[in-house]
């Protein structure tokens, strides 16, 4: 039997509407007002293109899109990026996929000029896998936003910074923004 | 001689585009991508209104917008807001009236469900009288995200608590949101 097709891509469909819906439902621990907001970005992308500030990256997994990570740079700075998303369908967890997306993301913000990545979480047990999936990956936590989210739930800010890879130049063309569709190796 | 006639009012107008630009350049020291920023808020107030989640307070002298506020409730939490903005025409200064527009804007935030307000600034020299104006007014600094911006340009995140204040009663009607017309006191 083949291994399972991976493909990432960049390019946001309207179909990844109910796709995202279905990845950020899946963990169950998202609020709705979250869950709203997840899909509105891809609205916001589908409708304004990069002008949007939402850039996407989709990994599918035999034609179903099983993760996403949405980031974009953030205004009036340098060379920073936000990664606003990053979630996997339950169904495919343990894959190593997460990691993979972020490696797909992180490549991308570096070819559009992004120096360094923030990532925001929560402070509640429950997020403790998010809080070790970053900091395994390079994230350092910078900040915490005492009661932010909630009484007794503070916001959580890491950061990584995106340095060249040796593999970089041969992976992501400079000519950007563009759909892309690459193997994951 | 009449003393000047100062007016608060909440309620957004196409006009307003202009006064923000004007406002926003008169200190001199603002990007150009952020004072396109400023005047977009303005601009989806008065498309979305109260659903854009920027909410207003304008300044009247004698008639003319003499500095505003902008902010917002942060999404995905249950009482944080965002000062997105404070900013007075450089001819009006030195009256108190930065601290009465702060001051108006937390009593509609607290009104809002409020609890506590976020403002963020840069590390830069030039910023010193911003920091000095939120550390004087109650707010505390609770984070510095290095070279957010640019490189030894750090972001600095303020809070400040929300409390009831006696006079809140008085000045402001629990029937939200809404247009209000105040004079200052």
């Amino acid at each position: 039997m083949a291994p399972p097709d991976r493909v990432f891509r960049t390019t946001v469909r309207p179909e990844d509407r109910a796709a995202v819906r279905r990845i950020v439902c899946s963990s169950g621990f998202f609020y709705q007002d979250e869950v709203e907001i997840a899909v509105e970005l891809v609205d916001e992308a589908l409708q304004k293109g990069d002008a949007s500030g939402y850039h996407f990256v989709f990994a599918e997994i035999d034609g179903i899109v099983a993760g996403y990570a949405c980031f974009g740079p953030i205004p009036g700075t340098g060379a920073s990026f936000d990664l606003y998303w990053i979630a996997l369908d339950d169904d495919f967890r343990g894959r190593g996929l997460g990691g993979a997306v972020l490696r797909f993301a992180e490549e991308r913000m570096h070819a559009m000029g992004g120096a360094r990545v923030y990532a925001e979480t929560s402070s509640r047990p429950q997020y403790e896998p998010t809080r070790r999936f970053y900091e395994r990956r390079g994230f350092r936590l910078e900040a915490r936003l005492e009661a932010f989210y909630y009484p007794g739930d503070d916001k959580l800010i890491y950061v990584k910074r995106l340095l060249p890879r040796a593999d970089e130049t041969a992976r992501q063309p400079a000519s950007l923004p563009g759909p892309t569709a690459a193997p994951v190796c």
